[in-house]
């Protein structure tokens, strides 16, 4: 726990003296916000979606991050290519499934990306990432997830399953490699009233994996930053537009040291293992 | 009048509650701020405009807005194939047909979109719905349009024709189904300085459309809401920006008693139906 | 100097009084915000891109602002087809090179659409200027600009090169047209934290060359503008979020007073001219 909170102090840290390059193939929605906690935070985004220069500016980064939330089928394709030349320099590849399970076409990409993308990383709330489970997978559906132990459990085994880490960003977030489990506290509610936080929780934690070698701890670090930088943003504004443009000033003001010692995160068990036939 | 206001309230409350998916395939503009005025309204705005999967997602949604902002042919194929999906299902279609009348393509798809997807109602300026008269109209054009009970007439005609209803924004609101004509009056000079307020406007309707069976009154409502915003964001600000954001975060505080109290709604009335030879 | 502030500030009441059309082929990150910023000032944006309809809406326009900062084929297509309608009609074509010299593609289209587009006018960074030099031009490398005054004599070489005005900004502007020269002081650092900025400085120029005819002058105007309200912005915020609010809003309180007596130009002595062999 207070490994956890000294790590992600020293992630930011390197955030900010490092400048890394996060290269976003992101939905059209979200990429100015995503650019701008981007660059608040210290990060320096580049949005590029090109068939013909992603695998070159994937080259380049420091991580990948892959948003399915406006698809289309270029798009999948420089996600593919972009994901691979990635993974082959070992740089980190983070996945936002947007809508896996509401649409086909979500749910296929989604998959397609974490096995031929070569994803290290996958955040996205409880749905999401159930929807990721394959249809053999003994794991329990999602009406049988009540409890933040639950959730836990699925996606620790989802996690060894999928080979990458996962993290679920709700109320409470949860992030697993399988190995190791931790829930993390913080955020405000009118995180769910500005569109895109989800998707910049993700390309936050692609900041966070550029200088953290260790998905699990970059991903820890990454939600124990953007869930504090909630609060400090929820502390002077009580409605979505002022608190948008509140939460893009935290992430620039938030020191390592309020990281250090106001973030809550918890080490919990580890949820079972899958048991393949 | 009263009834109307009333009727807005209403809406406005059952939005909050319900919290109506608004499927937006709409321009990359706009994009951004119409998710957030939806959220910040109440709604759940979903953003999809990939071929493969529209049908799909109008077919979960409680209405459809198409918003011709920034074109292009799969685009366009995809509102086609979303709109025939949602009118096959009783949704509402929401059209908001930007820059039509300024260049071919745009007046061209317009036109098609209120024919082939089914299109339940149009929101536009007066000559973005002036352009949607077809060559052989009998209905006056935009030089003779000198006065909104002028354009009232030739908005009412015009509903009557399509068998939509309309909406003209600008100075003064008109909304018509031909049968029943309503002015509504708010807003702020300063709406016109940011970007995207007509089309925010349009995707609002389409949230009121959602839980209003009928468009008359639905975008009755959503326009006196979004003026009654402009006027309460324009009270502590007197530039675009910061009025971009206090405008969000008016469409959050603004109850349903301020609206019913403050909306100043009048059926005025109709203007000749169209005269077919 | 003094000229060139007079010019500055007589273009500014020219933009209020007349709201040009600017139309901008533009990347998806920066459209939002760059429509805002053209509001804001005083012109009129238009967001267009398909390759049916962008010469006609080019042909309508005071000035064409392309940018390739996210680039696909159609798009490159669509901006030649504008470039050369504009081009053909007298109007104005600015270029934003983004990211030109960071990966192939983006190299490749910058110089085609100087060659193709007719470009009157370039603004970017130093990197992405530098990177427009032809392989076998006898100006000197990116390395061996040590200083603002290499930097100017390197693009008005290139300026005379290109047959373009070349605007390079960074803490300090430099404006050149091959004859003459200016460099311009303003800006904040905290603009390098908000997505767009150079897009924004780009689609700006636009605005000033719709409205001025000596493409030198209108980037120098511009720039100071652009540079001027940064100051104004950070003047009550020291965040990225709130800045890049304030600086939407100062766009529009800016008077073509403050910017006539507060601007700082100085026109400097013009670099070599390009010795061809």
């Amino acid at each position: 726990m207070n490994d956890l909170a000294l790590k992600a102090a020293e992630n930011l840290s390197k955030i900010r003296e490092s400048n890394p390059l996060v290269h976003n193939i992101t939905n059209y929605v979200v990429m100015n916000y995503t650019a701008n906690a981007l660059l608040s935070l210290g990060a320096s985004p580049v949005m590029a979606h090109a068939e013909n220069e992603v695998e070159e500016m994937a080259s380049f980064a420091g991580a990948l991050v892959l948003n399915i939330g406006t698809l289309s089928d270029p798009w999948i394709r420089a996600m593919v290519s972009a994901g691979a030349r990635a993974r082959s320099l070992g740089t980190p590849v983070i996945l936002d499934p947007v809508g896996s399970g509401a649409t086909a076409l979500r749910t296929r990409t989604a998959t397609r990306l974490i096995w031929e993308a070569g994803v290290t990383l996958i955040r996205g709330n409880a749905s999401e990432i159930l929807s990721l489970q394959q249809a053999g997978s003994r794991t329990r559906g999602v009406d049988a997830v009540d409890t933040v132990e639950e959730a836990a459990a699925m996606a620790s085994a989802l996690a060894t399953e999928l080979g990458a880490t996962i993290a679920i960003t709700g109320p409470e977030d949860i992030v697993t490699d399988g190995a190791r489990t931790a829930k993390i506290r913080g955020g405000h509610p009118l995180m769910a009233r500005v569109t895109g936080t989800g998707c910049t929780a993700t390309a936050i934690t692609g900041a966070f994996a550029a200088v953290d070698p260790d998905p699990f701890t970059a991903a820890c670090s990454a939600l124990a930053f953007f869930g504090m930088a909630g609060q400090k943003a929820a502390e002077n504004t009580s409605a979505p537009g002022s608190f948008m443009i509140a939460l893009l000033d935290a992430l620039y003001t938030l020191t390592p040291e309020e990281l250090h010692t106001g973030c809550a995160m918890d080490v919990i068990g580890s949820g079972p293992k899958e048991q393949r036939p």
